[in-house]
């Protein structure tokens, strides 16, 4: 018995049905004793149709009337599930953002939670009512609707649970927890019990997809045990924690992530500041750049390469290509049919020879290797986008074989 | 120039087409130099989905449910109107209820409006911003989300416009004013240029559909003028405002009401309490009662007729039956074929003659009167429901002939 926060998805909210197996855990979890709050993102359906709402009339909408807009989502499906849970027979309220004291940044579309003041939320679970929460969603100082952009509401959740010292917070998605390799594409790829914040980061930076990295920063800071379960198989998850010395693992999993693209700038001046100003330049446009890597000088001149999303390939193109007009390089090339395959281990800290295996495991698989990058806890390389799956599998059998669990 | 408060129900922003005649309309007025606010209704299947979505669910849900779930409408329409007007290039910011400072009641569904208090409004105009307001909804003291019920945004942009002193309220709707008949029935009926606030009152009671009746008392009491329009032909409408003793029309309408259905209790016995008791049953359970008919009483009993809405017709009859085992009345009859006919005219107090032109327009048409009621500016029959639309143009003609126009 204690305070659960649980979080679920649009997809785990698309449809009446849906609606009502969410009902369903909430009240079977508030039967056992528990004080209970939930956040809901909007129905996947309703997002869609918000979204066309707005293209139809303005595409350029101000980010201001846009989250005006989409902050009906979550209203919308927020009070369906108190509508569930009241059908079912239990004591229910349903709560906006700014209603359940979520005060953000201004940042419309992209906003950062500054604070949760539960009061309205606690008085509610004094009368033991189930608090159905709005998430994705807040106000900012001018009493105007934000939304905390992509993933928000695992962050929503995980902010709730942190001011009110939750005992554990659940985020029901559609998998069934933090597998060591995508279970769709790898066979034999496990599910775990337990992962830490730090290599749960890695794998949610690395493609993963099962977690927002906003929420489990939050969670890590605040120290807030997450649960990652399926709202439709209803089966142990994994749980998200601080890792100890004992349960650190040499490898917690291996991640791909196709959405990369890779820039290499030929022939840059072996001179300092190159960096700096091609970098500030990319920082100003809101460019993430991911891996960086540069040459050893040769004859006076180096190479630069570094990646970054897909999506920003264009826009940083134009800019590059500005830059280089006046500072000597000699030429740009890039490559958009590429992946990054990664590693991720708390374990591998204290264990040399990960890269070694995994180096030993692409060369058996006869898989050319771009670029390298490392940090304490994961081991990433760059390869040819079709190799990508082949390299996951090849990499996961080498640290997961099927023999020498 | 002034300050001009417009609303636009859920018809006039159906699809995006609408959307940016309303635009259209707002920034014109707003180019003559004007503050504009503009009050809106949710899309028309908005409202529909919305309704759907939670009958699936649970068709008793909590009203205050409803109203979280229902507000979601005006605040998609208010945000994609905002979108619109900002892609015609005009400032513009939306605003909910409860930004807009609207304080109700806490009766959810059917919340009265307590308080407008338009600070943020007035910042937004004073920015030099078109102000776009969700109708039909506010927040009562808990800080809940409620909703005016029926006809409430009309409600809520008179408040605004009482609240802000206004010059001018407009109504835009699918008509193109007030009529002294139904247009779409009677050949011949006309577009009234003027009418007092207390015809209108009459003729929206009446079934006249035009106005929501709570708003045009609350612009009664605070003098407020109105203007009904409609938002598609844009020609000059209907004015409501305080009646000058040179504009007292004799008549300013005719109007039908097919939702009435006439109950009688016959054989009352002839002693003091009964009507009191009875009325006071009806009330106790929310049923509305139009005409009272008492027969004088005969051989120690009488008849106690009423009207009601058709829709309370069958909670009225079994609450009647239980009262009539312990009343020693003799029986109940009921008809729900019936339409009440009613002329409106602020002129007919100081000239005799208009009820009996109308009792010789039936009965020239050869139509029975099965009940009679009138006020100091009405007179209304209770006829055949077949018979109706052929009384509707015979009064009509009577008032209104053709020639002596």
């Amino acid at each position: 018995m204690g305070l659960i926060v649980q979080k679920f998805g649009g997809s785990s909210v698309a449809n009446a049905e849906r609606v009502f197996n969410v009902a369903d855990i909430v009240t079977k979890t508030y039967d056992k004793g528990n004080d209970v709050v939930v956040v809901v993102s909007a129905q996947g359906d309703t997002t869609d149709d918000l979204i066309e709402k707005a293209r139809e009339i303005n595409p350029d909408a101000s980010r201001r009337e846009m989250d005006m807009l989409m902050t009906a989502g979550e209203q919308i499906s927020a009070s369906l599930l108190a509508m569930a849970i009241e059908k079912l027979g239990y004591p229910v309220i349903s709560l906006l953002g700014w209603q359940a004291g979520f005060l953000t940044s201004s940042a419309y579309g992209i906003a950062r939670i500054k604070q949760v003041t539960p009061d309205r939320i606690q008085k509610e679970l004094d009368k033991k009512n189930i608090v159905v929460v709005t998430g994705f969603q807040g106000i900012n100082r001018y009493n105007d609707m934000t939304t905390l952009g992509r993933g928000g509401s695992d962050t929503s959740a995980v902010a709730i649970a942190a001011a009110m010292h939750a005992d554990l917070c659940q985020i029901y998605t559609d998998v069934e927890g933090v597998y060591t390799a995508d279970p769709r594409k790898v066979k034999g790829a496990r599910k775990l019990d337990v992962i830490s914040y730090d290599e749960m980061l890695e794998l949610a930076t690395l493609g993963a997809q099962v977690l927002n990295n906003r929420s489990v920063e939050m969670a890590k800071k605040y120290n807030i045990e997450l649960e990652v379960l399926s709202s439709l198989t209803r089966a142990p998850g994994t749980i998200v924690k601080e890792a100890t010395k004992m349960e650190k693992m040499l490898i917690s999993g291996v991640a791909k992530d196709d959405d990369v693209a890779r820039i290499s700038i030929i022939g840059v001046p072996d001179r300092p500041g190159f960096a700096f100003k091609l970098f500030s330049k990319l920082s100003a446009k809101r460019v993430n750049v991911d891996i960086i890597l540069q040459s050893v000088g040769r004859n006076g001149t180096k190479d630069i390469s570094f990646t970054i999303a897909k999506s920003n390939l264009k826009p940083t193109l134009e800019l590059v290509n500005a830059f280089l007009e006046t500072s000597g390089a000699s030429g740009v090339v890039y490559d958009e049919n590429i992946s990054k395959v990664s590693v991720v281990g708390a374990g591998m800290e204290s264990h040399p020879g990960v890269a070694a295996s995994m180096f030993e495991a692409l060369f058996e698989a006869d898989i050319n290797i771009q670029m390298i990058s490392t940090s304490e806890i994961k081991i990433s390389v760059l390869i040819e986008r079709s190799d990508a799956d082949k390299a996951v599998a090849a990499i996961h059998d080498k640290f997961f074989s099927p023999v020498g669990d």
